[in-house]
């Protein structure tokens, strides 16, 4: 049975979209996804509010209820029938992220048991036969295929295999 | 640069002896050291009292203020000049522990960034160089050469080479 390493952030949770919730329940400057685009979505805020945006990261309960994306409950439940399936996420930057993280894969993939959850620093210690993940810099020191997650902040890398959203996924992979 | 895996309880922390600290605080039952031989040492513990000494390890706290394992602090450091050192917990198992495992990570092992720290469900998913971890089926998946650090429950296991302390380690790797 072949493995596939699964990303959260940008992967399957929505990260970018519930902080867009959140920053919109508290103030009404302009979300620019333009400036997203080759960099950090951190970028596409009004640069006043940028640090404090990249604060919230680290708050406790930010990760706890973000949104899904869509498509990946039910995608990733099949993959998990024929793949060996590990969710791997650069979580440790964000202590307080852990335990919020854990609990939201609880409530919305429920069938991935812990033996399958990794919460890491540098990816570059996980190995497997496919990788999927927004972010160049875990991707490039995977030894297996690796599919660079589409998202605004990576519209502008070149050279990767994409999965432009999950039934894309589930062509290429069930 | 060659990586190191190193595991954390029964490698860095000195679990079983936090939790025969803390039983002892609490009960006058007899730990038996015999019986932990080639098992859990868990079954050290009086038998009435095994399925509770197991919950703690579900409670916040239990893993934060645990005893340090002789030398590793200073062995580490040293191999954290010469290897890339990953510290590689299962502890998603223990959903309470990870805050806690790297608060005191932060205490006695501040040298070692977030980017070198792991936490996870089965270990299969990591790879690298050199694996030091005291549990056999941490070891039975890793691709690289393996060192079974010693302890109580591991001590009728044959097929492996062993560390019995750090200044093995040390011997060894610097």
């Amino acid at each position: 049975m072949k493995s596939i390493i699964i990303d959260m952030d940008e992967v399957m949770a929505d990260t970018m979209g519930g902080m867009i919730n959140l920053y919109k329940t508290k103030y009404d400057g302009e979300i620019k996804y333009d400036l997203m685009r080759g960099g950090s979505w951190i970028k596409g805020f009004p640069p006043e509010h940028q640090s404090m945006v990249r604060q919230w990261l680290f708050e406790p309960g930010f990760f706890r209820h973000l949104p899904v994306m869509k498509d990946s409950i039910a995608v990733i439940n099949e993959l998990n029938k024929k793949y060996k399936v590990f969710i791997v996420s650069a979580a440790i930057e964000f202590p307080n992220s852990l335990h919020d993280k854990l609990c939201w894969l609880n409530d919305h993939f429920p069938f991935l048991p812990w033996q399958q959850i990794v919460f890491c620093g540098s990816k570059s210690v996980v190995h497997g036969d496919y990788m999927i993940d927004d972010l160049v810099r875990n991707l490039e020191t995977f030894n297996g295929h690796k599919y660079l997650y589409s998202g605004y902040h990576n519209a502008e890398i070149t050279g990767y295999d994409r999965l432009n959203n999950w039934q894309e996924a589930a062509a290429i992979f069930l």
